[in-house]
């Protein structure tokens, strides 16, 4: 019994991970009852109470995160990379900022709506209720282990978040300002828990124990996201790429078109609503094409155009292969397309699309309703920049995520996408005959 | 290479079956993109023109299903297999009635709701769309062909409809009728497609093909779910348990009390809404129990009582095991237990329900409210029978099922949940700052 082989120890070790992941997860699952019946006063009291901790552990939050920027640097991380990690004050007062949002946010839970009689007498309507226990799976940013935390908080959700290995101590140390606020509102502590472990193992049994998590959300690269959407035996909300297309109509006032197909490339370049490939109708593109191309060779961007938008867009633009139709670049990179009109567009979208964002720029009301129909992306936008498609901007409050699944939700994700509807039926000692 | 082992030909068969199913899936999501433009005239053309079809075949539907009930005595199918294999006169006019009344419901594609002005000038909403492609897999009943045809088809979508094999004559006669309807409205004959394979690996492929099925919904016992969803790569619409039950509380009304509890559990008995566990609070037993023992009695029910409640139950009631607490009968059997109060049934519940459906007793309104909002169920009732748990008392016209899932889609699932909500954005010409 002395002799314990190494294997041994890997098996104990993959053991304890996997009763450490059940605890949380029934822990969760008995703490999701509680926050299922809290009330609005007591959610909004945890949230203000931990921005109150956030506020007041500026120090310890400063020192937590130096340890994981230190081992990050001997690590060799990049400097993008610890950029994300960085907790600088800015970030502080963000998080505080956050909290206090959602706190304004109404609260989704008991919303009744659709109350009906039938011809049974039973009334029948819905009621908005928490999922039950959410798992967040995400990568170096520690913020958002707070902002994870508040939107599940304020839609009566348990959550088990799981934040990098590089951000630990960042973690923690916000966990503990969590925890604070959820004592102060005498909510329980199991409400929100951080999982300690970096073990990669954790991350396996999260996403595969159905019986104790509802959803999971990963934050993250298109890899993270992938791997968990492979292995999950629970339901994921999955945000995955987002190639976004501009489409100019020949119907389009110019002067919009261009000003749009600017924005949408150029705004920011590594968002997931940036335009990555703009369409342009054959009737505009002499029109169009040169005036866009003098903008975007004064921001530098690359153009990469098929063999007809190739002479409207200058010297330096370069021919389009396949692959660049289906390039999510995150990058001043952009591929240019002529077609022939709007039913090239909307099969050239409904071909290539991340199903994300798409846009179309025209005065002519029946194209812009055939777009808006036949497109199938979660967000389908007539004359807009598609930089537009996020929680903020949409006047959802705060964002966990944007969907590009169908099912559930589509695009970007807020409190409601927390939750779900059961049906509710009021009689007075009605039976089916 | 003229010697060909077992193990090849299986291989082959295999690929052939893969290949077969692949060729449905494109062919399906091609079908999708025109199935949600279609128009509801022409929608609804199509499915008045099965109902004539079906009509116009009874002779054909009826020789069809009797080979399959042939084969079936052959292969030693039992009685209730042989019934729900029959396509009776009186099966085949339902048919005709579920189309009609198909067509009688609101086409949901393209509701848009929620549109408001956002401060950048944008104006943001929600346009509910089809889900794309849905696989539909089932058991024997032929008549879920029609039905699953008919509402995949009016809510935009296409689908790939796989039913047992023991029905397979009857289900492509149905599925003739079912392209002649599509064929009198010009729509895509590739917006039904009935799988012609019995290989079960085409069920298996099916459900792993994400890129041409876009959720699936499987109709029948409850091995057939559990096996799809734990193999399924695509979202399933489960339909797991229904173990329900009516909480009798000490502020009931004892008329409403005894009406509810005897209809909930023998108006019939072999349905998912049907009650399954009693529980009874401690102050009112004495007077309900016996009342009700003498119904369940008269009505055949054996009665399995926790020890409190024995006693009141009769001679011929036998004690309950913990077993009992988590069996869905579907047959004349109830498990009874008085429990302290609403605290203990609600905690009873959320532990052995399946979060199907289960109705509250009570004239106290507080109660009533926390019964409401408290248990976790995909419905919740006050004072009315678990009977009432389905699409049509609803109201929502027809179902494709009841959703046992917590994402998605909860409780009776109608055309509403064959669709999503995308976002739109309707701007002039609005760029992000």
């Amino acid at each position: 019994m002395q002799a314990v082989s190494e294997n041994t120890v890997v098996a104990d070790a993959t053991l304890d991970v996997e009763a450490y992941m059940l605890r949380l997860g029934q822990q969760a699952r008995q703490a999701s009852r509680q926050m299922a019946a809290a009330s609005t006063a007591a959610k909004n009291t945890a949230l203000l109470a931990m921005a109150d901790a956030i506020d007041a552990s500026r120090e310890t939050l400063h020192l937590a995160n130096e340890q994981d920027l230190q081992q990050g640097r001997e690590k060799g991380l990049d400097a993008a990379m610890l950029d994300r990690l960085a907790l600088t004050p800015a970030r502080i007062d963000g998080m505080i900022e956050g909290l206090r949002q959602v706190v304004a946010l109404q609260d989704p839970v008991g919303a009744i709506s659709d109350m009906s009689f039938r011809p049974s007498g039973i009334q029948v309507g819905k009621m908005r209720v928490p999922l039950g226990v959410i798992g967040i799976i995400y990568e170096s940013r520690p913020n958002v282990t707070c902002e994870a935390a508040s939107l599940c908080l304020k839609s009566g959700n348990a959550a088990i978040l799981r934040g990098g290995s590089e951000a630990r101590h960042s973690n923690q140390a916000i966990a503990e300002c969590i925890r604070h606020g959820l004592a102060a509102a005498d909510l329980p502590a199991e409400a929100v828990q951080v999982v300690e472990t970096t073990d990669r193992a954790a991350v396996g049994k999260l996403i595969t124990m159905p019986e104790f998590v509802d959803v999971i959300v990963p934050r993250g690269g298109k890899g993270l996201i992938e791997r968990i959407s492979n292995e999950a035996r629970v339901p994921v909300i999955k945000h995955l790429d987002g190639n976004c297309h501009v489409y100019i109509d020949d119907k389009a006032d110019v002067d919009k078109a261009v000003a749009v197909a600017e924005n949408a490339k150029t705004q920011r370049y590594g968002t997931c609503n940036t335009m990555e490939t703009l369409l342009v109708a054959e009737g505009i593109a002499s029109t169009v094409l040169p005036l866009l191309a003098e903008r975007y060779h004064a921001h530098g961007v690359e153009m990469r155009g098929c063999p007809v938008a190739l002479p409207y867009l200058g010297d330096e633009a370069i021919a389009a292969s396949e692959a660049d139709w289906e390039t999510e670049y995150l990058a001043p990179v952009l591929a240019i397309k002529v077609v022939s009109g709007l039913d090239e567009a909307i099969a050239h979208i409904n071909q290539y699309s991340s199903a994300h964002t798409e846009s179309i720029i025209t005065e002519d009301f029946d194209r812009s309703q055939r777009f808006l129909r036949e497109v199938d992306s979660s967000s389908v936008m007539v004359n807009a920049s598609t930089r537009f498609a996020d929680g903020f901007e949409y006047g959802l409050g705060a964002e966990i995520g944007i969907s590009t699944d169908k099912i559930h939700a589509r695009g970007p994700v807020g409190l409601d996408g927390l939750t779900s509807q059961k049906y509710i039926v009021l009689g007075q000692g009605h039976i089916r005959q």
